[in-house]
């Protein structure tokens, strides 16, 4: 049986990395990312992937699913921002 | 003796706490929060709160220290773009 904190954390995992995908739809379909940061997101999937080493060692399911789909939507905005300077 | 993996989980903290910074930043400078969403930052705001209560219940300073500061970050985003639609 799933326990309610696992719950918590699947609703936290889904609004926080959902949170994300509207700048990624945005910097997709306008290929303008002008004003994003290469460095904040490379920042921020560094610290993703050490998020998700702990997830791992703490054997979080949320923390696992959260931050493999956050940092694969890091990971496109960073090609973008590679592909269109 | 705190553990590697408390490490690895402050150090993924600050990274993905201090990428946010610049965005607020940006909008308390500016005064100009048109491209942010202010529904994205409720949910994101709403996500962190329950991370916070996942953190607490796994005793994880890292989490906690973590969604504290991004949830704070985030309410000065949600106050600016209330303020300065």
């Amino acid at each position: 049986m799933i326990d309610i904190y696992e719950i918590i954390g699947l609703i936290a995992a889904t609004l926080t990395t959902s949170a994300f995908v509207p700048q990624v739809y945005k910097a997709w379909k306008s290929k303008n990312t002008e004003s994003l940061s290469l460095t904040m997101y490379l920042a921020f999937f560094v610290g993703i992937m050490l998020w998700l080493v702990y997830g791992i060692h703490l054997n979080s399911l949320a923390m696992i699913l959260s931050n493999t789909a956050t940092g694969f939507l890091a990971l496109i905005l960073i090609i973008l921002k590679l592909k269109y300077k």
